[in-house]
């Protein structure tokens, strides 16, 4: 390995390859006859450009001698703690918010559902997969959130990405937050709407963008999201729920970090803002965070819920969810709304780390302190080298670095759960503030030509 | 009701309905002062245009007094039978090919991964949500292929979405098959590239127009289903991965239906015809058929599985699949290859429908008599009378109409199963050829004015 390949070196080329989007001209054959069986041989997917750029990422990891950060297998899961490579850590990746993916109520209602119901419902809903568990879990939603109806899909990503798609289409506009989720982005991208990018939560943006133009398009749809889960902070809904109405437009909020975590009961972000429900035209969450198992929901008034059962092409040629999913997620949110200490706790947990962050001179971006925040570091190398450095010392953190995020803004990521103790939170802000100040005063690639 | 409403006025009321396209132009805002409270209610999805199509449907059930065929509820499950309504009924709505949905082994392996990795991975495999359990079923995946790697994805349809649209993008070109999927016609959308829809089956049609505009495009990716779930018909595999090879390519074989379906040991179209797997550059299937879970997969070269695991938004901003499904789709896996009786059985239970049903006049269109056949009725009302009075007799078969099927191509649709006995077919076939035979003296619409 060379030594002189210099940081300046590295980023470039990560730069460069990512920016390549020109696809490989194929040859035109030259021989028309039919190919023996040795020349029908696969094309090799390692020839693509996007190729060189993981091959830079993992030459840089290797050249700093860390561990890839990213598919580290966790071995064995309980509370806040996780084994990996033998090694028991506190667990910071996990958004099971309120501790409940492994609760005893959870583990008998999948158990059950399994021996009941078998592993799959075999067949899409539409036409002989619907089963009693799918009805009563949408209730269940609906009630939660004090609409009218919901649906559960198999997917929370394909959620937003159906969702989005089967509501709007060509002529009309979506608007999305800057800090949006990629499923929002996605399905945006597969409607056709024209679509503009909203500076993060500014609704004062919408409002003049749609003062001048609300006429040029049929349906208008603004999504933003309950808590953003790069920076732990929320957008005030009382404001968009004023402009979106005020310009005829629809509102849907992706609550995949909010349900379970804000609002005193864990209702989400109407509770937590003392908004009503019926005010917004698209809830939309997950079932794998505070949910403790696998997909998404929509939620809204029996019209949106009924529309999106019969159009939907991601739900209508989709599988229904199985017995085990549904059920696990009707136990989680039973849970949740039986034992709301459980949303206090959390609550206490996400404050604390903020607090202490803070007071340690560490910097938390705009976090409220929720079930998210970010440490942010800054450069990229730096952060994956801290984060390699907590895992030594035993706590899981993932860093979040270019380009899902700008170059200078990498991160550290800690999500809280209502599992940790304060003892977990303190000794993770000590830790990481001690590993902070170290990589501060290190500069990695010096000390990586002095080994070479 | 009003009994004057004719056919030909239902169905035209349908199509017209379906064909609106323009959405309502919302009207510009006289007031911009900020709303009070009571005005901030929610849109009112009921007065889309899509709803009046989804009115006309049930109208017309509504004057057919037939029970809507679709999002029945299953009350009960157990192996080739269903309770609907407290009724028996024999069911050939499940894709529960072989049988397996309820074995002991599928559920000791759910309960057991629940009791010890809970209800969700929490996470994005990349950042945290990485177990055992999906390399253990993805290796296991890849061998039964005979290819070098697999990807699991938490949704079927989702993997074609994903999937295509990671792989191919503008500048590309996307050829598919007439009767392909909605999940690969939705990822072609996504993906941005050039589409083009080939006569079902065509290869020497994908021949001619390559010959002429391969240089055209970047890359060229032809998608095919390993079997066909509307007709039961299949490709010829061997012509598709000659002409793909000589034109510079890629193949992907959709195997949802074919895989644990063909094959003297279930392992798909490739075994069946017996064509090298490593020659199609991209294996799909679910996990949600014959295995008996949910989800779908991706199975190919080590290059592809990698690009797929860095770059598919679907895989990496979607939670990884849980140890429920993981372990389910695991289970099954393990049965189907230890037990291949169960494909035998299978393949007898499809031929001795198709065989049947052939020999009793009924037809079957193009079907093979692999898992599933349709019998096509061509009326779409006559299709729903006859599966409502099918449901009346104890068998579970659904419609298949306009505008799924074009309006005289209508068809009830029957899975075959392993789980199926001699009788249970014997028997659907019969009750089915009476049916048909009644539905095609009868005057639907005739017998309604009379009675209303």
């Amino acid at each position: 390995m060379s030594g002189t390949l210099s940081k300046t070196a590295i980023l470039s080329g990560l730069r460069k390859a990512h920016a390549i989007r020109e696809t490989q001209k194929a040859s035109a054959p030259e021989n028309e006859t039919p190919v023996t069986k040795a020349a029908a041989k696969a094309f090799d997917f390692g020839t693509l450009p996007a190729f060189e750029h993981m091959r830079l990422q993992r030459a840089a990891a290797d050249m700093l001698k860390i561990n890839p950060p990213f598919f580290r297998s966790i071995e064995a899961v309980s509370e806040s703690h996780v084994m990996i490579e033998g090694k028991d850590c506190i667990n910071f990746a996990s958004y099971d918010y309120l501790g409940l993916n492994k609760s005893p109520e959870l583990i008998e209602a999948v158990c059950e559902g399994v021996k009941t119901w078998g592993g799959s419902v075999s067949a899409s809903r539409l036409v002989g997969g619907e089963r009693p568990f799918h009805g009563a879990l949408e209730r269940n939603l609906a009630d939660c959130y004090g609409v009218e109806d919901a649906i559960v899909f198999v997917s929370g990503h394909a959620t937003n990405v159906t969702g989005i798609s089967t509501l709007t289409g060509p002529g009309d506009l979506v608007l999305i937050d800057s800090l949006i989720h990629n499923s929002v982005a996605e399905g945006v991208r597969l409607s056709g709407a024209s679509h503009l990018t909203f500076p993060h939560n500014d609704y004062a943006w919408i409002d003049r963008k749609l003062s001048q133009s609300r006429d040029d398009y049929g349906q208008v749809l603004i999504v933003i999201e309950g808590l953003y889960s790069m920076d732990g902070d929320v957008p005030d809904l009382a404001k968009f729920v004023e402009v979106k109405t005020r310009h005829n437009a629809w509102l849907m909020v992706d609550e995949a970090h909010s349900f379970g975590v804000m609002g005193k009961t864990g209702r989400g972000i109407s509770e937590a803002q003392n908004i009503d429900p019926t005010s917004v035209e698209i809830w939309m969450g997950t079932l794998s965070k505070a949910l403790c198992s696998c997909g998404g929901f929509i939620a809204g008034s029996t019209e949106l819920v009924e529309y999106l059962r019969y159009k939907a092409a991601g739900f209508i040629y989709s599988v229904g969810l199985p017995a085990s999913q549904s059920l696990a997620a009707n136990a989680a949110l039973k849970l949740m709304l039986a034992e709301p200490d459980r949303v206090d706790t959390l609550r206490e947990n996400g404050a604390l780390f903020l607090e202490q962050a803070k007071l340690s001179g560490l910097d938390t971006g705009p976090s409220l302190g929720f079930a998210v925040t970010p440490i942010i570091v800054g450069d990229s190398l730096k952060t994956v080298f801290i984060a390699d450095k907590l895992l030594e010392r035993g706590i899981n953190a993932m860093p979040i670095i270019f380009p899902a995020v700008p170059e200078k803004m990498a991160r550290l990521r800690f999500f809280l759960t209502a599992s940790h103790s304060k003892q977990d939170i303190q000794y993770a802000v000590e830790t990481t503030k001690e590993l902070v100040d170290i990589a501060a005063g290190t500069n990695l690639l010096e000390g990586l030509r002095s080994k070479s």
